[in-house]
This record gives C-alpha cells, sequence and structure tokens, in this order.
C-alpha cells in the first residue's frame, strides 16, 4: 500500500515511523503545514515526496491510502477531498465536532468506494481485545456493569481546552467508543456530571476537567466512565466488564515489574506515563488493520459509524452535564 | 458494661459471641422473639437471663445498653424504649426506613442523654480505616473521586426484598456511609440508574438488582457506587479514593494468598464468600468502639445523624430512579 | 478434654487463651516456674488449678492432656513424666536437641499408648495446608523443585542463641518439618551454607545468621530453604512447589489490602510482623486437630517421628556447614 | 557502525533485524554457513553483502565490527581472526567451553586494541537493570542473599543437549552473569545439586535437567539458582536481592495484564513463552550498548573477562556436582 500521512505532529509523527516498520505499506508521501517539519521527517525515515499542501498530497496518483494526521477542523474537508480522489482514508479521532459534517464525510466516502477508518487506537491495545474477545466466547456471561477509568496525567494548553470541544468530545470520547467495542451494543441513554478541580482556567474555558458519566445500554446493562485531567501517578487506564459469570478487568502497565519491600512495606514501580508510552504497540496494531482492511476489501474495523456515534455520546453528555439529568440520544440527533 | 442483645438472627448471633471475647462486657440478657433460639444462645454462652419480651429486657436494671439487631420495623419502638429507660443504645442499620421515626428516635436518645450508635460496620473494617486515615492525613491530597463497588454474592430472599425498602436503603446504604465516612463531607446531589439483570422477580416487587449511583459533595468532588445483587464469585468490596496527589484503593479479599500457575496462567484463590467471612474482624472492633464510647462518655463513632443522612441519599437514590435525574438532598427532606 | 499447660511464655499463653474458645476443651491447670504468671493467667482465663511444680500438674488425675510449652531442656524429663501418668502430651518443638533423648520420648509415649503432637503449627496455616492439598490432588504434578524462604523480623537475644542448639534446630527446623509435609517424602541429604552478616555476636556464639540448605529428597526431587535472622520488613513466609504440571506459590500477608499509589509507584503495606500475627489462626487449628485426634484416638497429625526426622536433618545441616560438603541423613543417625 | 553479521539462526536475526532499527548503524554483511538463509535475510534486510565464508565477511574492510552467532565451537577461531583483522567483535555467549581458549580470545582482542562484547543479553532487560540501580543506590542496604529462578518451557533437541556443555554452561551461565552483575562481587565457592526429572534421555546424555546451585560471595553472602529445563506455564525469569534494608525482587512477565474473576478465584494471563519473547527489549538495548561503546571507545559493558568468569562458575558447579562438595573457584582454574 502507498501511504501520505498529513500532519506531523506527536500522533502523525508514530504513524510515520510505524509505516516504515511495515513491509507490505510504502510511505511515499508526508505534509505538514509547516515545510520544515515535513521536510525534517521526509529525510530521517527516506520519504520521497514532500507537500505543502495537504490537497496535493491526495491528489498524487501514486498515494493510495491517506492518513489524517492534522488538527481536527481540518478532518471534513480533507476526508472530503479524499472521497473526490477516491483514496482510502484513516482519520484520527474525532472525525469532526459537528455531526452534519461527519454525516457528509461518511456519505461521501461511501459514495466513492473506499474505506473511512477512524483512529481509535485502543481498540488495539492487546488487553482491551483480550477483554473483548472474553466477553465475546462468554466467559463473564451476559455482561451487566461496564466500568472504565480514564486519566490523564496532565491537562493538555489551556488553549487547546478551548478548542477541543469540551472533555467528552476530546478526552472521553476515546472511552466512549471502547464502552460500544467491549459491549457490542448500543447506548440509549447517558448521565453525565463534572467538576472543576485540576484547574481553575478550564472551567472559565466553559469546560470540567473531572467527570463521571453514567450510560444505559439497551439491554439494561450500565456502564461508568470516570475522567480526570490530572492523575499524578501517570496515565491511567483501567477497565473492568461483570457479568452473570464473573468479571475481567484490565490494570494498568508499570514502568517495570519489580517491587521493592522495606520497612514501609512493598513499592512496585511507576506506571507508563502517557498515551504514547500506554499504547505504543496499539499505534501499530491499528496500521496493520488498516492496511488489511484496505488489502482486502474489508469494512474497516472502526468505521465511520463508529466514530459518529462516539460523537452522540459526546453530545448526550455534554447536554446531559447542563440539563442534569439523563439525556436520550435520539435527544442529540439533529 | 452489661449488655442485653434483642434478637438473635445472624448478626445477633455474631455481636453475642463477640461480647463475649472482651473482657469488660458482661452480656447479661438476650432476647428473641423465637424464645428457643433465645434459650439456646444463652445456654451455650452462659448468659443468665432470657427474654421472650424484649421490652422486658430493655427495663431490666441490671441491663445498661441494648443491642437492637431485631427487624427494621421494630427498631424505632424498641429504641424509644430504651430512651424511656435511659440505656444506651446499640441499633443495626438501617434505623428505620422512615425519617420521622428517625428524627424521633435521635431526639428521644439525646434527651435521655444516652449514646446512640448505628451499626454500620464496615466503618471498622482495617482496610476502610487505613484508607480513612490515609485521606486524613492528605496521602492522596485533595479527594476528587471516590469509587465504591459492592456486590452481594447472591440475592436475598424475594420476601425480604419486598419488605427491605429496595436496594437503595438495604444494600447502598452501607456504601452511602462509607461515603460520607471516608470523604469526610456532606453529598449534596444524587443521581442513580438501576436495572434489573439478576432477577425478574426483583423487577416485579418493584426494585431494582443492578445500579449505579453518582454523588456529587459539596466541595465539587464527585462519587460513584456500582452495586450487583449477585456475583458469581463473592462478595465484591472495594474502593479507590482518588486526589491531587495519587489515589489509595482497597481490594477484595482471597480465602488464602496461595496462586497456581499451570499452562493456562496464574490462578488465584477465591474471595470471602459474604460479610460474615469478609467483615467478621469488624463487628468485634464495632463492639469495642460502642463500650469505649460508652465506658468514656463520648460521642459514638456512628451517630444517629449519621444513619439519617445514610436514609436521606437512600431516598434521593430513589427519586432520582423515577425521575432520572440528579436530585439535591434538600429535595427529600420532609 | 481436660488440659493442662506447662510453661505460660508468649506460645503456652496462646494456647491457653485459645483452649478457652474451644468448646470441648476444658483449660483445668497451669503451671510455670514463675509461679506469679501462672497465677495471672489462671485468674485472667479462670482456670481453677496452679501449679508451682509441673510434674504435680501432669499427676494431678483431673487433667487428661498435657501441653508442655516450657524451655527445650525440659521437653525430655516432662514427656517422660507424661508416658508414666500416662497422659497424652502436646510437646513445643523441638522435642529436644538430643537424639538419643527423642528416641526415648517417642518409646515411652508408645509405651505408655497415648499421643505424642509435635507442635509444628505451620502445617495448620491455611495457605500451607492449600499447598498440601494441591499437590497431593496432582495440580502441579509431580513435584520437582521446593522452595521455603523463612525470615525473622529481627534475632532473638544473644542468650537465647547460645543454647537454641543453632539456626538449623531452632529456625530451620520449621522449614525441614515443611517441606516433609509438603513434599510427602523423606530427605536423603543435606547441604548447608551460612553466613554471619546480621549481628556478629551470633558468629562468636558459633552460629550463623544467614543460610542456604539445600534438600535431595529421595525421588530425585530438589529442596531449597532460606533463612535469615533479620529481614527489616517484618516475618518473610513463602513457599513455592514446581512440579511438571506447574507451581504453586505461598506469598507473605500484608497487614491490609489497600494500596497507595502516588508520583512514586503503587505502594502496599507492611508485612504481619513476626510469627504470632502471622500463625494466630495456625495455633487454634493446631490445638483443634490435637484435640480431635485425642478424642477420635487417631494417629497425631505430626508425630513424634517428625519431630524426630526435623531434628535429624538440622543434625544434618550442621554437619554440611562444617564439612562443606552434602551429607547423607544416615550419617547422622547414632 | 558498519557492521557485519556471523549466523543467522534465531539470535544472529534478531540482531540483524534491530541492527536495521539503529540509526547510527549499518548492516553491511552477513554470512552463514547455509549461504540460502543468508541470502534470504539479506534480501529481506537490503543487506548489500552475503559471505558464504565468515572468515571473508571478517576481513572485508568496510565491516568495522562483527557480531558472531554461529554455534560455540565457532566462537574461538573467529574471534581470533577478529583479532587479526582488528575488528570490534559482540561474541554470543559462551565464548567457548573451553576455558584455555577463552583466555586466548581475551588476550588476542587485547592486542588488538579492539572490543571483545559477550552477549549476556539479560544484563540490559530493563527489570535487572532497575534492581542492580537499586542495589548500588544501597535501596536494599548490604546484600546478604540473591535469589535466582530460572526455567526454560521445554528442553531443547537432545543432540544439542550432547553438545551444549552440560546444563550449567549452557543454561545457568547466564545465572552465573546475572549473579556477578546484581552483586557485584566475585563469588569465592560453588556448590551444585542436580537431578534428572524432565527427560531421561537428557541423562543418558550425561546431563541434569533440573538443578539447584548455591553460591558464596566474598563477601560472605550468598546465592541460590534453580534451573528446570521444562515449566509447563512458559519461561520463569524471576530474581530477588535481600540484605539489610529490604528486598527487591523482579516477577515474570505476563502477556497481558487482564484478570478474569469466575467462580474459582482470580486468573491472570499466561506468561511470556521464551526468551525471544520475553528479553525482545534487551536484544536491542544490548546492540546499543556495543554500538555505544565501539564508538565511545569505552570498555566493553560485558567484557571478554565476564564471559570467563561466568565461565568458571559453570566449571566449579559440574565439579560440585561430581564430588557432593562446595568447590572453590581457585580450583578450577587450569
Amino acid at each position: 500500500m502507498k501511504l501520505g500521512i498529513i500532519g506531523l505532529g506527536r500522533i502523525g509523527t508514530i504513524h510515520a515511523e510505524n509505516a516504515k516498520l511495515l513491509e507490505d505499506v510504502e510511505l511515499v508521501a508526508v505534509s505538514d503545514i509547516r515545510i520544515e517539519r515535513a521536510k525534517e521527517v521526509a529525510e530521517k525515515l527516506k520519504v520521497k515526496k514532500v507537500f505543502a499542501s495537504p490537497e496535493d498530497l491526495i491528489r498524487d496518483p501514486e498515494v493510495e491510502a491517506v492518513m489524517i494526521c492534522s488538527s481536527t477542523n481540518t478532518h471534513a474537508p480533507l476526508v472530503l477531498e479524499c472521497a473526490r480522489a477516491r483514496k482510502h482514508v484513516f482519520c484520527e479521532k474525532p472525525l469532526s465536532l459537528d455531526l452534519v459534517e461527519v454525516d457528509r464525510m461518511i456519505e461521501a466516502m461511501k459514495e466513492a468506494g473506499r474505506i473511512l477508518f477512524v483512529g481509535f487506537n485502543r481498540r488495539f491495545d492487546r488487553n482491551f481485545k483480550k477483554v473483548k474477545e472474553a466477553v465475546e466466547e462468554g466467559k463473564i456471561g451476559t455482561p451487566h456493569v461496564l466500568k472504565i477509568t480514564s486519566r490523564d496525567p496532565e491537562p493538555p494548553p489551556i488553549e487547546y481546552v478551548k478548542v477541543s470541544g469540551g472533555i467528552f468530545l476530546d478526552m472521553t470520547i476515546h472511552d466512549f467508543d471502547m464502552a460500544r467495542y467491549i459491549m457490542g451494543e448500543e447506548v440509549e441513554e447517558v448521565y453525565a456530571s463534572g467538576s472543576v478541580l485540576v484547574d481553575e482556567e478550564i472551567g472559565k474555558a466553559g469546560d470540567v476537567d473531572t467527570a463521571v458519566v453514567v450510560l444505559r445500554f439497551r439491554s439494561g446493562a450500565l456502564g461508568v466512565i470516570d475522567n480526570s485531567r490530572k492523575a499524578v501517578y501517570g496515565y491511567d487506564q483501567r477497565l473492568e466488564v461483570f457479568g452473570t459469570k464473573g468479571k475481567i478487568t484490565v490494570d494498568n502497565i508499570r514502568e517495570d515489574t519489580t517491587m521493592l519491600t522495606d520497612e514501609q512495606g512493598d513499592h512496585g514501580s511507576k506506571y507508563l506515563y502517557f498515551f504514547l508510552e500506554r499504547y505504543r504497540e496499539s499505534y501499530l496494531e491499528e496500521l496493520k488493520t488498516f492496511v488489511k482492511n484496505v488489502a482486502e476489501n474489508e469494512p474497516p474495523a472502526v468505521s465511520g459509524e463508529d466514530g459518529r456515534m462516539a460523537l452522540l455520546l459526546g453530545y448526550a453528555a455534554k447536554k446531559s452535564l447542563e440539563e442534569k439529568r439523563a439525556v436520550r440520544l435520539e435527544e442529540v440527533i439533529p
């Protein structure tokens, strides 16, 4: 697969490095509005084509598939351009903050007959995949309660917070997708509570930094997500599914398995710091899956509809937070 | 302290046995409406006085303090009788399902100048006490999120469910008390969601068997409780407090510390089955504390007001479940 | 069973308290060379007879069984006295430091037709029992390697060390018994290495404070014991059996299950301090078993022969340490 | 650094793949006696030169450093050839089974003024490095006891066993190096015990498959290594150092962090299967260190002398197994 990557920030660079590790992928073009950054990455990774304009990259005939890793507001026009150029698309999450745009992106890619794959990388983490399999195999019976803890080590810059769409669309959106993925069924009602406890600036920007979200699935199963923008001990990514036959959990991951025991007791090592450390492997798996989906002409492992549903859940959570009541999903469909 | 115990079911019997272990307590009288049960226990534990009537036990001049372990509907009249007889009272939870009665019980005991101690035994579990101390010592900084998981190994008989007041007043009430105890501050808003997933009969009785409750504390900190009436793997009692400096957790307790490793991986032993196994030690600590509170004329470690607040939280959860919205505590004060 | 206890040090007092908890045991007599100590315990536990002379206790017709908890050098004469008086005997470990005496004790009790039960309490720990059962049930297949770690929190007083018979007869003897118990077969060869690393005074007393012992069982299975007189983090009691189908381990036990996580990582609570905390429950189980063995006229769960074999292993270890070579068990039989 | 690799079995191939990941390394040549294998790897990894003869690779002027990953019996002649050609050498363990040869290799490389780096990859595992640092920083005080458990998931082919030099030179040699690395001091005495419990063919080949080795360090500290050729649950690599201030342990690593809990208790995932999975990362770290040592003209992180000492310990263990006694290291120096 001949691949082009647009946007060479942290995530775009990871994808570029991973692309170089795969034998059946050739990274032929990169693009970044900071052209020097694009040149630097291209030189290091020996990518032959560098574009200042993402549209030029998309239109390049050699490029078969495009990874869109630029800022969220560029996702919609670039996906539409990919549809016009009939290129497969891997788009980072969220597809867009605007549901109307998302619908248009999905529609356009469908008409183009090309794959739209959304970058919910956590689905490709080995631990969560194992849970998904265990649930599907019935190891915990019928799921009754899903619990997700997701805490970042520190808040993003306040300028980012202001354009992020808020905690539910920026951060919880990953957990919404995970909830649907693990449970294999849709949410019908959302309740959200939130507080400003980490940084007052976040509150001034109209957002919360600590949140609890309750999900009601169609089967009556319940879900709970708790988020914080700041866990001083590092990235906190845990999950539990409880059902009629038992429970299965995913715990955090430490830097190493050493345990020091002294007069105070046992001391285990620190957790992995953030998503780059915690989910490094998942990005490679994600890319492999995208490549496989394209090669074998399969439906994408994470579809535009998946991106759309996660966005709807974020909308419902925002509405619930404002109105202090449970919000049904149909209430937020325009 | 010369003690009398009313009601010799599971809990009353535990208290009776524990009373025999304490040097500064003399169990002088027992009472049970099943007089044969009372005689049997009295003989085994060498208790000299057996009463068919709980009022007679309360009025016996030798009895200084009374443990009320009979069914919930008897609590109010017996506490009022104790107040009249000026006896110290240890009353099992809940004080009553009726807030007006609870207020009357508190008032009467206050006027009698005697201690009213409510049997929230989990406060005396060594693990939760350790968490309480850690929070007070600031080890996790300012608390932001409290999480409590509380699942029973199997539902009570459906006849019990019908008179229990519902899951929030019967089961969650322990978690409500734990939440207030650990956080050291009051809840101002409650949201509850629930489903009937374990047993349809519970639904027919107008109750739910699986529930998630979100608490908002005055400081803005958030709490989450998840309950199930049936965890096939045994009693599930976990807690986590997350704050500005870290988190502290209490995990479940296994029957033993053995770990078998075979071709499938690691296998740890089962969890303790239910509250009798899990909290055995806490009942003894609880009784010691009651005895100490009486002896040293201290305020009770768990007061009538604590029992009242837990009841209010249960009321708010019920109202929230019905109205699908967050309910402020003042809405449920009559 | 009407019981008398001789020697009211730490262990004797535990046995006395436990005897009071058992319904089918009546503690009728106690004895201690410090008569005031005996009177104090008798008063607290409401024991009717107090003897200054242990022989008088043994000869008292009411006493059916005797627990010998006095110092090691008194064990032999007292057991022989019990044999003469035809009383069942529970004798603390070691039976004696002198193998000839041990043989005489075993012989005398056999002739008297009474039970001689040796106080290897660790066999009655729920964790080690679970391992024993797992091994017998074949859960780990055929055992190949046994590993025991046994470390005390601090060395005994140097005066005690001098009369203790050395680390192998005083401390490792428990591990020798555990090795035989778990493996269910006999040791045929012993190698021991040791150093003085904790306290030079121990070295001056002719003993070591840190030791590693290798056992070769008849089947060819190997065992390793490592001992230290001083683990600053508390009592360290771990065991592993490895076999053709897997391994089973017993880990240490913490004071509680809390885990604090901060910027440094995870912090678990301290281990239980010493044998009184770690093995409290086992002493009660041990006593129950002794009572049951007597009542049902069974062979004792821990026999005089078991005590003798542990002593032989200690002898072999001492010889090995001196001669820096593996010593076969038959080399140390007089 | 322009690198050539000799021998493209499992380990050689890993090194070749890792070399391609490093920016400051160019893998310019490969060699394997199976020339087709060499061509295959060269094509896949885009290596320009392929040699049938390892000597030709060594003499190629472009090659600056050579990794010797061919069978043990070829190590000595190839290292000597490298010395003549004045090339830096990374040699897989063991350097040779013959101490005289080892001395010659060390001497030749010293005279050539080039680095001889021995492939004890476990030193570069993040967990063991963390232990090494903790010990050096005094976190456990003065070390008293070192314990290493090292078990393979299954024995090598019997043909390999026959030429391996025996378990101590083939398998334990890694643990001997780890022991010296962690403790930072030399062993002065070795005792070894062993049995044939896994496969009788191993016994017929004159080897054992289950072993326990006791080390005495110069400080008096003691070490214990236990080995098995077959652990059905996967590769078992654990380590513990116990000292005056506490202990530090390295536990095994599971495939993932999921935990399933059902009516039987907790179930954790399988351990990583073998060294390729468990130590994958360490090989890359090892190679980086070799490259750095060469680039910065440093002494190698693992020297020829380290390889020699591990071999001596293996000799002593063999002698001890035969003579059933502790063997001092000087006894096995020719």
